[in-house]
């Protein structure tokens, strides 16, 4: 099924990925070497591909070279000089707060003389979880399952979480003074707001306990009783901005939904296609942002607008699936299917949506093509696209159809990517 | 609360109504009298209007003119040769019933001298409903609430409607042959097809009781028994395309939701401002459209994409609310909620979403303004914006911030009006 069309639409994500890829951006971003010990430090699910790629450009004397560096299970890589630790996400296991104890515990003894750098990437705050003295790691997650339950946003979480953490919240930073501490990051979250990204262990945190009280409170969140006394005891408040111990920091965006997203318009341009890019973090129903997408598609069909075609509309960001049924698919391949639907075989209108680490939700696909040719397909295969997106079994359509798109974990990861080409 | 910047969203919504005003769209598309006869019917929330504008405009012999048109109760205008009935809409009552089985017998009698001009608009397949033999007008509502319920989109909708209708999907036009029909239709459907406006009563039906048995099917929807059999029945399928009943006739879209849109355009270009038309027929959950606008909103602020501000993002269409909660409001007022909480106060973004017939839903006002001041005003009055998204209650919360927007009706519709400026 790779015609002309898609073959582009997969240039273009790969254009994105590689905008992203750690070997790519890290040498544009290191710091100078430090006159004592350079230790490398870090998590999230791109950590260990930034470690090996800060090995593989550091000018450094590497026998001054150490780390520890937290990742998701399968997502090590090898590295010579900074160890490689594998942990749960979403949900934080003993692994993650072992690996993240013995991170306070080296950047503690280090000196003036010393620098830091922490490589951050999305994941990371599931994987460097390290509860407040007192507090066990099923404390934080029953808090977590209950913000999550009442549909607190994605800053109340974060700010209940730094709250009941030894290293969120710019913690970690304050355990690295007096050594230099620079943070290279890896977005994924709207804004690419560095105390977002990862709970921001390196980065000065702006709320209190008087603030996270006020989360627990507005959401009647009232157990269980150890974490919420931590929180009303307030004692050892994060560190705020402005704080002393975090004055020798710096933190750095290093790649991020726009960039990638850039890279793909740029791939558009060099073809003579029109890139519009709607947003970097576009969230919503995946099958009612495929709605949008789609009566934009149309607009630009039947009135030449927001641009005339050929144009390809790029968006970015994390939409969301509500299960209802009981099929396979993460949220890439659900938000092609309801394109497709929605599309009904729309002439000229080619799609791909797909995850930029790899990985579409828990399956081994990136996300899924779509073609004016899709249902058609699918009606002779005698898949139903309407009853699969009910059953929410994206996988299982695109797989029939031989439209997943699959490319392997990608050791990066700024969030979804879509692309749309009208032509 | 009334600012420049609200002033002028009110302004693009005066511009986008007017363009689809009767009185100044009826006289550019007037047919040549005919030898014999005028009637005049139809049906929809503007049909009363278009009536009277057809009046004030007609050059043909009024003692040969007169009619009878459905219109919703409250929207009736004084009309001399045209008899105007009112009915309840959306919920159809007897009132329609019987002035549809009227217009079928006044049609019925009439030569290939005649010409019927069949006024239609949004809100006509609620007002001109006549249930097909054996079948009550209980039937067909309770049907009706079970799609609603479920979630239909409307062309779901009006598939299972056209085969429970005697009138509906092409045989109101069957029913006038022999005489010439010319159909004026102000649309407020995807596409201004206009086979899904009002249910298409003087247009051939692609679709089949096969179709309507599928949709049924889907949202398993079991009852009436009297409304699934006749379902099953398929006895008497309506008008398809190419049938010889409808040879002489012709349906013209005289005004349509692009069209009020480019007027709202035309404004937004008077003060300088980029219009950006995203779509003519934007689908999808209210709440998670607005997520998608929010997302759209954010990237001008942060990268200047798809254009600069100041500008303002416009789109038309009809958004759908699945009721969860018990509030009041119609889905542009929860459309505005959403939005207002996703925007979060962002400075320099003000919206406006409406409804053009100035009701939304069964409410009484348009629809809602947003500011970056309405979770502030709103947290001040004790109101809490995500419960109020939660419990449906997006009416009750912009009462009380007092950010309702009021325009009584307007009589003409052409669907949603949406428009987020961004100075």
């Amino acid at each position: 099924m790779r015609t002309n069309e898609t073959e582009l639409l997969i240039e273009m994500f790969e254009a994105a990925v590689s905008a992203a890829q750690p070997a790519s951006v890290i040498p544009k971003y290191l710091p100078a070497p430090p006159v004592g010990r350079t230790v490398v430090i870090g998590a999230g699910k791109a950590s260990a591909e930034m470690a090996r790629a800060f090995e593989a450009s550091w000018t450094g004397p590497s026998d001054r070279l150490s780390g520890l560096v937290v990742t998701r299970y399968d997502y090590a890589v090898d590295c010579k000089y900074i160890e490689i630790v594998e942990a749960a996400h979403p949900v934080p296991d003993q692994a993650g707060t072992l690996a993240a104890q013995r991170i306070l515990d080296t950047v503690s003894s280090l000196t003036e003389y010393d620098l830091v750098v922490c490589l951050i990437s999305g994941g990371g705050s599931a994987l460097l979880s390290l509860p407040s003295d007192r507090l066990t790691l099923d404390d934080k997650q029953q808090i977590n399952r209950s913000l999550l339950k009442v549909g607190a946003n994605i800053k109340e979480m974060n700010c209940v979480r730094k709250h009941l953490s030894a290293i969120k919240g710019g913690r970690l930073a304050a355990a690295c003074n007096p050594a230099r501490l620079v943070t290279l990051m890896i977005s994924d979250v709207p804004d690419d707001d560095p105390d977002v990204i990862a709970s921001g262990p390196t980065v000065p945190d702006p709320t209190t306990y008087a603030d996270a009280l006020a989360i627990l409170k507005k959401y009647r969140i009232t157990s269980p009783d150890t974490a919420i006394s931590h929180i009303q005891k307030g004692v050892d408040e994060t560190p705020k901005p402005g704080d002393p111990r975090l004055a020798n920091t710096e933190a750095v965006v290093i790649a991020a939904p726009q960039m990638s997203l850039e890279a793909a318009a740029a791939v558009a341009r060099k073809h003579g296609i029109t890139p519009v890019i709607l947003g970097d973090s576009i969230e919503g129903e995946s099958r009612d942002v495929a709605l949008v997408h789609a009566g934009i598609a149309k607009q630009v069909i039947r009135h030449g607008q927001p641009v005339v075609k050929p144009c390809v509309l790029l968006s970015g960001g994390e939409t969301t699936v509500t299960l209802k049924g009981r099929g396979r698919g993460g949220r890439n391949a659900e938000f092609s299917l309801a394109l497709a639907i929605a599309l009904n075989g729309l002439p000229g209108v080619f799609a791909l949506a797909a995850d930029t680490d790899g990985i579409d939700g828990s399956e081994d696909n990136a996300g899924a093509l779509v073609t004016p040719e899709t249902l058609q397909y699918a009606a002779a295969k005698g898949a139903n696209a309407g009853s699969c997106l009910d059953e929410n079994n994206a996988y299982g359509f695109f797989q029939q159809i031989e439209h997943l798109f699959v490319t392997g974990p990608t050791l990066t990861n700024v969030n979804d990517f879509r692309a749309i080409l009208i032509t």
